[in-house]
Formats: C-alpha cells, structure tokens, sequence
C-alpha cells in the first residue's frame, strides 16, 4: 500500500485553493467534479502524494454531512493498492466492515471503494486503483 | 514540501497497533513516548509516509483533549521541509498563525512546529525536518 492522498473537506474551495497554494508555494494542478458523488475537487501534489480538496456541489453530497457535522477539516485518507479486488476480500476476511463490497468509479482516474470508520479508529479509509 | 506522516488519535494504541498491522498486512516497526507532550507513539511506514498512531500517556495531553472533543480518528498531518526555520518564517508572512513560531524537539528524531488549524481550513498541520 502506498498513501495516495488525502482527502480535506471545505466550504469554499476557491479560496482554500489559494490557502492551500500559499502554504505549499505551488498552486493546485486540477479541478475535476464527481456529479454522482456531489463533489468538486482539486488536487495538489506534494512529494509522492497528493490533497484533494473536497467542496460539497448539493446539500445531500457526504461532504455537505461532513461539515455540517464536524466543520471543515480532513475528510479521509486513501491508499494505493495493486489489486483493489483482492483488498477488498482481504480486509473483509480480516473482520474490517467496508462500505463498498465492490470497487465503484471515483474521481482522478481510480477505481475506489471505502472502509467505514467504525472498525479502522474513526478514520475513514479509501482504496484506490489507478484504472487501466 | 512532503507528506512525511499522518498522525491519527487513538485510546489504546496496543489494540490499534493490531489494527492498523492488518490494515495494512505489515506490523509497527517503532514505539516512541514523548514525555514533554504527554503521549506514546507508534509508526507504520506505507509508501514513503507513516502513519504514527498517538495515544495520550496523560489527561492533559493534547490527544486526550482532541478525543474527547472529536473521538479518535486523523488528528495531523506532518510535511516535511529541508529548512524549517526558512519555512516558519515564510508562512508567517504569509499570515498563517503559527502554533509555534520557533521549532521545537519532537518525535522521531525531528525539530518541529504547528499550524494553527483555524488559518487552515481544519487541518492541523505540523512542519517538521530531520535533526542533522
């Protein structure tokens, strides 16, 4: 597994572009939407990983929830697998109990499925796959 | 910059240990008490990043504050700098507040400071380098 990047929900992601941007010294190199997830994202790479910033596009989006709930801050982290099939039966041999049971489409080009936070520490953990 | 560590909050860091070794099919490879911030630390290394998971040694540790406040879960994450004096400085005049305006001896062999997490959307950020 490799840390591919980690996820921070915010309210206005303008403006957190330029915060985030600020505090790098080096601006956000995509936007990308996920109309099925109600997201807009913006992606930053630093060193061998990357933020993604997460704005809510609809109240009903998990990111709206987030904030309403927690306010603004990081959202989840996802790892890098080879096979994210093989993870997914893995960990649920392991007893994690995992939001998808099947890998569904996410956003950057990934095949992603989630670990709720109830079995990892209250983290919640995202797999991905770079699609072929 | 790099995304040197994630630091997660957790109650019982030798049940987390397990937890986080299954997670990722690779135990802890270091334990680690800072006295000075009242906790007890353990790291995986995933890709180039760690997870340090931090469990409070004290109740007035910081970590025993933030889960009581927020319940365990991601409670940093750490970039690494070649000069933090340098980066300290810059992000001062940048108008990020700083927790710590001059670095200060943490965990893992490093010199460190935090970032406010009101200047940044939430997340609270450490800035940390490798003592020479």
């Amino acid at each position: 597994m490799k840390l591919e990047h980690i996820g921070i929900a915010v309210k206005d992601i303008e403006k957190s572009n330029e915060l985030f941007a600020a505090l790098f010294d080096a601006p956000h190199y995509k936007i990308e939407s996920v109309a099925s997830e109600g997201v807009k994202t913006s992606f930053f790479q630093v060193g061998a990983s990357k933020i993604e910033l997460l704005e809510a596009t609809s109240p009903d989006s998990p990111i709206a929830k987030f904030i309403e709930k927690k306010g603004e801050g990081i959202h989840h982290m996802a790892f890098e697998v080879d096979d994210i099939d093989a993870e997914i039966k893995r960990l649920s041999e392991r007893g994690f109990n995992l939001i998808h049971t099947e890998a569904k489409d996410g956003a950057d080009n990934k095949r992603i499925a989630f670990l709720h936070p109830k079995s990892t520490n209250g983290v919640l953990i995202e797999l991905c796959q770079e699609k072929a």
